[in-house]
């Protein structure tokens, strides 16, 4: 039996939601709008789903983006028809490329209205192209029992199609005839009193979900693994890189790995392998300052790296692959190919930790024990040098800012930088430390785009104290973000590094165009940031000296609501301190260089 | 030859922009990046076209749109790669369902990184899907002739298929390879020294597009139209509805058309038809308020309706198109089926206005008069109704603010109404005046995004003052573009509605379910954006009373620089005083539906 048209809408947006929820479920961002209603008011009246409202779809996308990376559970972002499904592009496509399980539902107008010129009425159909992992419209069978079913089983594959690697974002178009709230509408405050005769098809028993399963892991076989053990012995110089990726066992397992073979780890601190209480013996963390010695690069020349992760962050480590194309570079991933230098000469389609761990157990200890030895003096002569002249340094220098947090964060804390610059930073200068640091950046498509939404998403979903360091224009960019601060009363700290424009760009070629560098490139704003917290009613200082970070920094972190600590820097002066110190660090390494 | 890296880009861009030039493209929006430099070097350098730089993507395109808009021919958007081309998509949504003809420039890295991990690098192929007209990766051909021909003849290509009826966003993904400024950089001052050493293509002599042409216009054949005119013969009661719009000699073709047939025209704000020195006896303007009458509706039982333009924005008037599905409905548009009722019962595809001036030549008028003499009373009774009741209303009603600006705009004045009350107030409330009032707003898609960018782009691009009518929610949501009133010093009027949260859903069913409403309906934020003012730098009023509305309004418009008035208004409230006024009006026109 067809239900009337209301039961119907509340029939399929209750048991949709049931079954997520169901699934683990347990955040929703929804921004205001009518044709989504019914999705609304059945997340709304979910006991175990919070849901977080925003006014800025972008903002809202992103904040989803933040708590889905966080808790590396889908995550629920839903709006209302027409553009509104289009301002979630930026964080899809981010969510794509970073591998995070966000999970978009856009309610749409019924087919019948599709290219017919109604209002709010675009082409919601596979919206997201080649960025979202799966698009399905909803379009409902005749039959109730049917269709529920249908929007059951297609709850559980969505959700399982988010997180099976590599993860990524799934679209449901759900398209609402009206009338869009349930006719039995009383008023009534009682929770549930005004959603009567909603026929439902019941879920499984005991809470279940409707299409249960489990999520393989792709490993190498027993065959494949020993074979890659052997290929390994009498490998004298091997090394490992570690790019950005978000699995916390994966440090572990790959430090063991790096024990048993006896090869130095270049590690990101987006990996999350550069620091915690995992062994730490063969981490390096000064490779982006020290491989940009010319004669070290020569004389470091690996036979094998293992690459785990994305694509690194910097650009020297990236040169370095480069220049050894020749050696035997093996990229180990579930689903990705991160090579755009194409050096690469095999390709392990697995996931990374297992084949950490199995390796881990099958290979052999056969590197010179000097190979190792001579990474660590570079990484500590470089480490050493640069600390150096940043302890030098009175002025406040960007990429101080981030040994700076390594000694002044608790010992668990969430870092989450910004691009373009402070990742950078932060991979440079942030050295590897005990503390257990969860280190985090939208390095999915790295846009300057959401990244205030993202970090306070991801701070939401924690229990770790929350650190943002982001850029201006990246601040400006995402300002509208900061309402979900006001809003939810969110605990974290922005570090605003505010240089008045664009800074990465005083490092790059088009500096030698002066008649046009201010104007399209440096831009800057002039703009007061301190105004716009206090348009969201969140505390802004300015740090005036490093004497006084520590202090405005302990007052911030960990304690409620948000506080903006702008850094006031200059662009000309901070590619000068840069290459002093990236100077200092390629000479200190010389003499390993020419051993 | 092949000129190598640099030379190969700026022979590119350089040639793209020249050719573009060529076309008449004369404004282009731009945001800081690195992999756009050729794109943004060569519109710099060229001298005839207008450079506006923004700060965040989203706002770009929607200003590119206003100023597209405005022009009614091509403006250029570029950006840089990844997420920035994402945050295009809102706008490119817009422009295709408005029909402007958005030039979309995404720079992208070289195609042999595309999936490999790189940074920024997104699937920018197709990246707008079914939303642009046409999209183009620019994959050069090796000999230097042959891509030189090849860019300038899609350049052309892009701009006559953006202008071709109906127009839309056409999109050019460029691959650049770096490095991405030229080899023979100097850094020298003068302008186009450091530039030298670039191979381009020398256009046609004279200035001429590389690839010239004209547009045809879709028109019916001389039998097919006096097959129609024929059809309306012995038609009594005939009407004419405009929807939205924006061929600016479109009102004087309907309008001769409506006399020369004696149908009645009930003539939205957007479809420009219903102010203005035209002849205006025929058109009415109080329909959205008069047709809310049932006994009218029924009284007033059409033979035929002739449609132009956009699906109108009063519900009411749809209600009525819905209610007289019987009647033959005739859809006139080049491109468009604008018709979710689905009532239509011909579909003349071809251009509107050439329809009606050459309609108007061979019809006849055999239209009783009676007919068009009760709709004009019908219009006169309701209108008169609404101003009696705005006349004593002290209070701000949202909707008297356009009954103000009837008789405070300036003779020549743009009004762009932001969604989803204030277009719809306008419609309601605007009256038919002689005074020329060019009406705007983003109706493709309805959305509240990027109404600040839009109005204050097509504001830049035309001699009129501009001004906006925005609510809080739609202002909240591109705030970010004020900073274009910032930077260029715009001069410009914006009434915002502030009733701190969504005012249209009080209209909505959602209303009865107050456990829910104000949490995900009303969405209040209590944001004071008296500061956001001010960290744009522009001036705020609040309007207190509509004794100092004149005078603030008469001291904003047509002066330089950007001022915000702000209207606050209570939501409950708006609802009963819209209602307040809707039943005056139906009651006014009673003796006229009982006839």
């Amino acid at each position: 039996m067809m239900p009337h048209g209301p039961q119907r809408n509340y029939a399929i947006s209750d048991s949709l939601v049931d079954e997520l929820a169901r699934l683990g479920l347990s955040h929703a961002c929804l921004s205001p709008g009518s044709r989504s209603t019914p999705l609304v008011l059945s997340l709304a009246r979910h006991e175990g789903i919070k849901t977080w409202v925003h006014l800025d779809e972008r903002s809202a996308a992103f904040f989803a983006l933040g708590l889905a990376r966080a808790l590396g559970r889908p995550v629920a972002v839903v709006c209302t028809s027409g553009t509104a499904a289009a301002n979630f592009f930026p964080a899809v496509v981010e969510a794509y490329h970073a591998r995070v399980p966000l999970l978009v539902l856009t309610a749409d107008r019924p087919a019948e209205v599709w290219g017919w010129g109604a209002n709010q009425t675009i082409d919601q159909t596979r919206i997201y192209g080649s960025h979202a992992k799966w698009s399905v419209n909803l379009s409902p069978p005749d039959a109730l029992a049917d269709l529920l079913r249908y929007v059951r089983a297609t709850g559980c594959r969505a959700v399982a199609t988010a997180i099976q690697a590599p993860a990524g974002p799934v679209h449901i178009n759900i398209p609402f005839g009206e009338p869009l709230v349930p006719e039995q509408a009383t008023g009534n405050s009682e929770l549930g009193a005004s959603f009567a005769g909603i026929e439902t098809l019941e879920g499984r028993p005991t809470g279940k979900p409707y299409l249960g399963g489990v999520q393989g892991t792709r490993r190498l076989g027993g065959e494949e693994l020993r074979s890659l053990a052997q290929s390994l012995r009498g490998v004298k110089r091997g090394l490992i890189v570690c790019g950005a990726q978000e699995d916390l066992k994966f440090p572990v397992a790959v430090s063991s790995l790096a024990a048993r073979l006896g090869y130095p780890v270049l590690a990101d601190p987006l990996s999350q392998v550069r620091c915690g209480a995992h062994e730490r013996g063969l981490i390096m963390d000064g490779y982006d300052a020290f491989l940009r010695s010319e004669a070290l690069c020569r004389a470091f020349a690996p036979e094998v790296i293992l690459r785990f992760g994305s694509v690194p962050t910097s650009q020297a480590l990236l040169n370095f692959l480069r220049q050894h194309a020749s050696a035997r570079q093996v990229l180990i991933d579930d689903g990705g190919w991160p090579d755009p230098i194409h050096v690469a000469s095999e390709m392990l389609c697995a996931d990374a930790r297992a084949v950490a761990e199995e390796l881990a157990g099958a290979a052999e200890r056969e590197a010179d024990p000097e190979w190792a030895d001579r990474w660590r003096t570079a990484s500590e002569l470089a480490s050493r040098a640069v600390a150096a002249e940043l302890k030098n340094m009175g002025e406040l220098f960007e990429g101080k800012i981030f040994r700076e947090l390594a000694f002044l964060l608790p010992e668990k804390a969430a870092l989450f930088a910004g691009n373009s610059m402070p990742v950078r930073d932060m991979d440079t200068f942030f050295p590897s430390v005990s503390k257990q640091v969860r280190f985090a950046g939208n390095r999915g498509a790295s846009g300057i785009d959401g990244v205030l939404s993202t970090a306070l998403g991801f701070g939401a979903a924690i229990p770790e104290p929350l650190v943002l360091v982001v850029g201006d224009l990246s601040f400006y960019h995402d300002m509208n973000g900061l309402f979900a601060a006001k809003k939810n009363r969110l605990a974290a700290t922005v570090i605003l590094v505010n240089n008045d424009g664009g800074g990465i760009f005083s490092f790059l070629p088009q500096k030698r165009y002066p008649e046009y560098f201010e104007t399209y490139f440096g831009t800057p704003h002039g703009l007061a940031f301190e105004t716009a917290a206090g348009l969201y009613g969140v505390e802004f200082r300015q740090v005036k000296s490093w004497e006084e970070f520590p202090s405005l920094l302990s007052e911030s972190i960990g304690k409620p609501g948000t506080r903006i600590l702008e850094v006031r820097t200059d662009r000309e002066r901070n590619v000068e301190l840069h290459r002093r110190v990236w100077s200092a660090a390629a000479e200190a390494v010389d003499p390993v260089a020419k051993e």
